[in-house]
C-alpha cells in the first residue's frame, strides 16, 4: 500500500487503516485476503482434482495452507466471515431449489427418527466417555453435545455435484439435518440452562418457535405450488426474480438465526418455496454464479481453522482423536439405525452424509468453556474434530453413494 | 439474539461477539446490518423509480434513510465496506466488457485532453478561492485537489442503464476516466510531497507505474482479442469462464489500488480484455447476478455517508456549498471543453459525467487534515460535495444524454 502515504491519522471509513485512493475506504488487506483465500481454495480445487479426490476438501486443504497456522496468508475477519456465511446460506438454498417439498414431507417419518437416533447415540456415548474420564455430569453433557450436532454444508455439496439430490437416502440426510439441528437448539437450550443455572424454560420457549418458524416454511412452501414469475417481479427494481429472491433467502435465514436455528436451515427453507413457483428454473440459473464466488470461502474458511500445531499436545490430540472416531461412528450408526428401512447401502450413505460435525460443536464447546465446565484443550480438539469429520464426509460418501444409487435402481426394476 | 445466550466469553471466531450456533462465527448483526442496506437500496430505488426519478439515487437516499445520521440502524463495518468496494469493480468489470478497446482508443486523444481540462479548471479555481480565502498555499492546493477527483461509478451505472454505453461521449467519459484517475494520484503525491516535505520522486515513480500498468493492460486486451474460451475453461474447477474471470477481474482490481489508483480502473481494464476474448458474451451474462447484488452496496454505502446534521454548522455548510456549486461548474465546463469537438450536446454530456467528486476528494482532505493544513470542517464539506456531486450527475446525465444521443444521430445521417 504504497509506502504509507495514504495512510491519514484520521483514517478515512469506519475501519480506519490503509485505504486506496478512489476506494470505498475498505482496507486494501482484507481484499487482498479475499483474493487470496479464493484464489486458494481453487487452486486446492485444482490439485485435488487432479488427484481425483473430491474437489471440496481441496477448498478446504487450500484454506487451511493460507491460514493462520500454516502460512498465515489470511487471518480471516468479518469480510470473510460474512463471505462463508452467505456462502453456505446460498449453497443451503440452491438445494432447496432442487428439492420438491412432496418428496421432503413423504421421507418426513424416517427423517425424524433418523435424527432422533443420529442424536441420541452419539450424546449417550459422549455422557458415558465423559463420566468415564472422571468428568462432571455437566462437562460430560456438554462432551455429548458436541458430539452430537450435524453440519449439512459438505455433504449437501457432495450430494448435489454428483447430481443424487434427487434421491431417497440424499432427502432424508436433508430433513434429519432440519430436524437434528432443532433437537440440538432444544439441547442446547436444555444443557446449558442446567449448566448455567438459568432458567430452563427458555429453551422451551426457543424449540418451540423453531418448530413453528420451520413449520411455517413449509406451509409457505405449500402455499408457493404454482405461483407466477410476477411474484418475484412485480418491483420495478426486479427485471428479474434474483433480487427479491435473494432478499427472502437472506431475510429466512436471519430469522432462523435469530430463533438460534442455523441460518442454513431459513435458506433451505427459502429455496423449498421458490422451488414451487414459476420462477423456480430461472432462478436456478441466475443464483448459480453467486454460489460459485461465495460457497468456496464457506469450506476454506472451515480449512483455516485446522490447527495441526495443537496436535503436539497429547492431551489434545488423545481428545480430538476420540471426538472424531466417536463422532463418526456413532452418527454413522445412529444414521444408518434411522434409514436402513430404506435400504442397507442407503442406510450408511444416510450415517456418511450425517458424520461432518458442525460449528455447532464449536459453539457447545464455547458454552461449556464459559461456564467453566470444559478445559481449553477440549476447545482445540472439538475444532480438529470439526475439520476432520467434514474432510471425511466426502469419501465417506464418494463411497457410499454410487452403491446406495445402485441398490435404488436395484430396488425400482426388481 | 437470543438473550445473550450464545454469547460466550471466550468468542467464537476471530471477531467474537454473538454468533448464531451453526454459524460459521460471523456476527449476526453484521449479516443484519447486509440485509437491511440491500433491503433499504432496493426500496429506495423502488420509490424513486415510481417517482420516475433515476434508480440510483433511489439507492443513494435508501443508504442515506438507515445510516449512522438518520435512523441509524446501519452502521458500515468492514464487511459492508468490502461489498461496496467489490460492487464497484463488478460494476467497471461489466462496462470494460461492453466496451471495444478500438473505440476507446479512437476517442483517446480527446480522452486525455478532456481529463486535463476537467482537472486544470477545479485546481486552479480551488486554489484561487483558498488564496481569497486566506489560506497558505499548501492548503489552498489541497481545496484545489479535493475539487479535482472524479468518480466515474455513478456515471457508468446511468450510462449502462441507458444503454448508450457504445456511444463516443460514453467512450470519452470511460477514457477521460482513466486519465484523470492517473493524473490525480501523480498530483495528489506531488502537493502531498510538498505539504509534508517528503522525497517529491515517490510521486514520479508512482505516476510512471500507474500509466505502465494501463498500457499493459491495454496492451494485453489487444493481446486477448479472439482468444478461445477454453483460455478461461482449462481449470477443472471452471465449468465456465466466471470464476477465473472473477479472479482476474479481483486481481487487477487490486494491482490498481496498490500502485495508488483506483480499484475500479484495474477492474475496468480486467473487462476490457475479457471482451475481446471468446468468452465475452457468456461472462456478461454470468457476472449480472453477482452485479446485482454487490453493487447497490456501494451507492447506499455512499448514501449512508450523508449527514445533514453537519449543514447546520454554517461554515460547513457555507463551504459544502462552495465545494459543490464550483465543482459541478467546474468540472462541467472543463469537460465540455475538452469534448466539445465531438459535438455541443456530447460535450455537456462528458461534462455532466465528469461531476461526481470522487472518494478521491475524501482522501485528499483526510491527507490536508493529517498534515495540519485544512479544518475539520473542511472534512465534513468534503463528504457532503462528494454525496451531493454524486447525486447530481444522474439528473444532469437524464437531462443531457438524450439530447447528446440526438445530436450524434443527426450527424450521423446529415
Amino acid at each position: 500500500m504504497i509506502g504509507g502515504w495514504f495512510t491519514t491519522p484520521a483514517g478515512v471509513g469506519p475501519t480506519g487503516g490503509d485505504v486506496a485512493p478512489g476506494s470505498t475506504g475498505a482496507p486494501i488487506e482484507v481484499i487482498v485476503g479475499v483474493f487470496v483465500l479464493l484464489m486458494a481454495a481453487k487452486i486446492g480445487e485444482e490439485v485435488f482434482r487432479r488427484l481425483r479426490q473430491p474437489a471440496v476438501v481441496g477448498e478446504l486443504v487450500g484454506g487451511f495452507v493460507v491460514g493462520p497456522s500454516a502460512l498465515g496468508l489470511v487471518v480471516p475477519g468479518e469480510a470473510i466471515l460474512v463471505f462463508a456465511e452467505i456462502g453456505v446460506v446460498i449453497l443451503l438454498f440452491q438445494v432447496g431449489l432442487e428439492v420438491r417439498l412432496d418428496d421432503l414431507l413423504r421421507v418426513g417419518r424416517v427423517a425424524v427418527v433418523t435424527a432422533l437416533a443420529a442424536m441420541f447415540l452419539p450424546i449417550v456415548t459422549g455422557v458415558a466417555v465423559g463420566l468415564a474420564m472422571g468428568e462432571e455430569v455437566g462437562a460430560a453433557a456438554f462432551i455429548g453435545l458436541a458430539l452430537a450436532a450435524t453440519s449439512i454444508g459438505i455433504t449437501s455439496r457432495v450430494l448435489a455435484e454428483a447430481g443424487v439430490l434427487d434421491r431417497r437416502f440424499a432427502r432424508i440426510v436433508l430433513a434429519a439435518a432440519v430436524v437434528d439441528d432443532i433437537l440440538a437448539l432444544v439441547a442446547i437450550g436444555v444443557v446449558s440452562a442446567f449448566a448455567t443455572g438459568t432458567e430452563i424454560d427458555r429453551a422451551v420457549v426457543l424449540g418451540i418457535s423453531a418448530v413453528g418458524i420451520v413449520l411455517l416454511g413449509l406451509a409457505a412452501a405449500r402455499r408457493a405450488r404454482g405461483l407466477k414469475r410476477e411474484v418475484f417481479t412485480w418491483p420495478l427494481f426486479a427485471d428479474t426474480p434474483l433480487v427479491p429472491s435473494f432478499l427472502l433467502m437472506l431475510g429466512l435465514a436471519l430469522v432462523s438465526a435469530v430463533v438460534g436455528l442455523a441460518a442454513l436451515i431459513g435458506a433451505f427453507i427459502a429455496g423449498l418455496i421458490v422451488a414451487e413457483t414459476e420462477a423456480s428454473d430461472e432462478l436456478e440459473h441466475e443464483i448459480r454464479p453467486l454460489g460459485l464466488i461465495f460457497t468456496p470461502f464457506f469450506f476454506a474458511l472451515t480449512g483455516t481453522a485446522l490447527d495441526l500445531g495443537a496436535l503436539v499436545e497429547p492431551s489434545v490430540l488423545v481428545l480430538a482423536v476420540a471426538l472424531i472416531v466417536l463422532g463418526v461412528a456413532t452418527k454413522a450408526l445412529g444414521g444408518y439405525l434411522g434409514a436402513r428401512s430404506t435400504g442397507h447401502w442407503a442406510g450408511i450413505a444416510v450415517g456418511a452424509g450425517m458424520v461432518p460435525r458442525g460449528e455447532v460443536g464449536i459453539v457447545v464447546a464455547n458454552l461449556g468453556l464459559a461456564a467453566g465446565l470444559l478445559s481449553t484443550e477440549v476447545f482445540g480438539a472439538v475444532l480438529l474434530a470439526v475439520v476432520a469429520t467434514t474432510m471425511a464426509a466426502p469419501y465417506l460418501l464418494a463411497w457410499a453413494v454410487p452403491r446406495a444409487v445402485a441398490e435404488e435402481a436395484a430396488a425400482r426394476s426388481g
